[in-house]
């Protein structure tokens, strides 16, 4: 395993460090390093945070800023942050609107998320969205929130910063995340810096269908196959899957997991778009990157999101946070 | 060899309509998809035109926007573009101010962009810039361009966008290029789909110090080490090799070189700014991400430039194209 880091103790801290430094005209380390937060905050705007374990990057943190995240919170690799962490930020970042944290459905996140909403009740209103994108659903557990999350964090983070009120923000957020669906392939396995384990290990000739963020094995081991052989069976089982309402935006999110370079995401993306043209969907917004990754996986995910006229506003409105900018 | 491709034979092909179509709002294909270019050409301005062999994108496609480039080709795999293609791409880009070649250290490129000069010259006034920031000199062929080509693009775009005439950015153009050092480092060799061949092979134990951007060995092989090691190893050599002449501010810039992601990234970055810090150089600009790619090379590339007020000036300049955008 050759990574570039020191030691898998310090890994997570020293990564966080070099990114806030290097985005330091958007975001600083809040108390004690328990998160990042947005260098100015807004007054009177419902404070969004999220978070999770690290690994992601450079969601969550890199999607701090105007029009998106006010903090982040960020654990050790692949596991939750803890509720003292959150709590911190919340207390930190709520201006008196409220705060809205965003999770991800995985056990640990939703534990610790919600003590830290009812350790922080007292003091602070606060709400959770639970975002579930991914359309495998796992037994007893439900959908786990993958890539979509950005695309959540996006429209919440436009409409908080056009000074949606809390109540309506919870409402929006259960809207959004229903009409997004995500599904993830990969090349390779992971490891685990921690326990120097592979979490799963692939041939040659094998690929692993249905992977989330945390190098967890996905639903099956197929052949490896052309790239338009992958996206259509993953396109294939989003279609079948995704509400489809009349008059909608499709948003095509094409994301790396980690080890992807962007010549190949870019070529997916037309594989995709090509798919998703025959079967009826027109695509009116794009985005292709690394944008939440699994570790140094060699994978990506496609995310579809069908957007009403107001949530397409949402995600054209301007944003500037140091891995997401436009407007 | 598992790629996100449909064969070796189109994979540029298709990858370039992925990248078109996903940022239809800033580019289009040029005549018979020869190059790329701006959606909206600024009249009256300098046109920037820049480009070479496939491999390193987004690079210089994703760098072609406001503020940046006007057009780029795009060859086959570490093969330059024509002159067919750069002589169609002048005579549709300049607007009447000139052309302005921006093109990196290798036989190919050279060749290919001095004939389209040629070519062109009887109906547009062209100039060429070489860019050669590696820090390694090449036996009778000078230093590679390479990760600080995106660097000299976004000044002399800044520049053009601001009216600078075609001599005066031919000066401001070397006068960059000397200030800007990159050194790679490679944790894996890659294969060029078309020969399904490595073009080096590493052991666990090793690494490539000095690599370019083609996949070509470095000028040793090392054994791995932690991060910050590494990181000495390139940080002391460009330290070693860059004029530091006083009040400049430096810039850092980590680029992934394909496979590397994010979080390891920023951990190198926080390496490299401790590093430079420790050795007297300010760090008032930073940049870190993957930018200028070797395939799906996992290695990346530190490039300092140490900028004066003026040049600080035009990498702050707002800039809009598909990989880089501010202000």
């Amino acid at each position: 395993m050759k990574k570039f880091i020191n030691s898998a103790e310090t890994m997570v801290a020293e990564s966080l460090q070099g990114f806030v430094r290097a985005n330091s005209d958007l975001v600083v380390f809040g108390t004690d390093r328990k998160y990042v937060r947005r260098r100015e905050l807004t007054h009177g705007k419902v404070a969004l945070i999220s978070g999770g374990g690290a690994g992601h990057e450079p969601m969550h943190v890199g999607f701090i800023g105007q029009g998106m995240l006010d903090a982040a919170c960020t654990g050790h690799v692949f596991t939750s942050a803890t509720p003292e962490q959150i709590v911190s930020a919340i207390d930190d970042v709520d201006t008196g609107a409220g705060c809205l944290l965003v999770v991800k459905n995985y056990d640990g996140d939703l534990m610790n998320f919600e003590m830290a909403m009812e350790m922080a009740s007292s003091r602070h209103t606060v709400e959770m969205i639970v975002v579930h994108d991914d359309v495998e659903e796992q037994p007893g557990r439900g959908r786990r929130g993958v890539a979509g999350t950005l695309v959540v964090e996006k429209l919440l983070g436009a409409a908080a910063e056009r000074d949606m009120s809390l109540p309506d923000l919870v409402k929006l957020g259960l809207e959004t995340t229903d009409c997004i669906r995500s599904m993830g392939v990969a090349l390779s396995g992971v490891t685990v810096p921690h326990t120097q384990r592979r979490t799963f290990s692939l041939d040659a000739t094998e690929i692993e269908i249905g992977v989330g963020i945390h190098g967890e094995p996905g639903h099956s081991r197929e052949p490896f196959a052309n790239c338009d052989t992958i996206i259509e069976r993953l396109c294939s089982t989003i279609l079948a899957d995704i509400r489809k309402p009349e008059d909608m935006t499709g948003l095509l999110f094409v994301n790396g997991l980690g080890s992807t370079p962007p010549a190949e995401l870019y070529l997916a993306y037309n594989s995709a778009r090509n798919l998703l043209e025959k079967q009826g969907v027109s695509v009116g917004r794009s985005l292709v990157g690394t944008y939440v990754t699994s570790l140094d996986m060699q994978g990506l995910s496609v995310t579809l999101a069908l957007l009403t006229r107001e949530q397409t506003e949402l995600w054209d409105f301007p944003v500037k946070t140091p891995s997401l900018r436009w407007g």
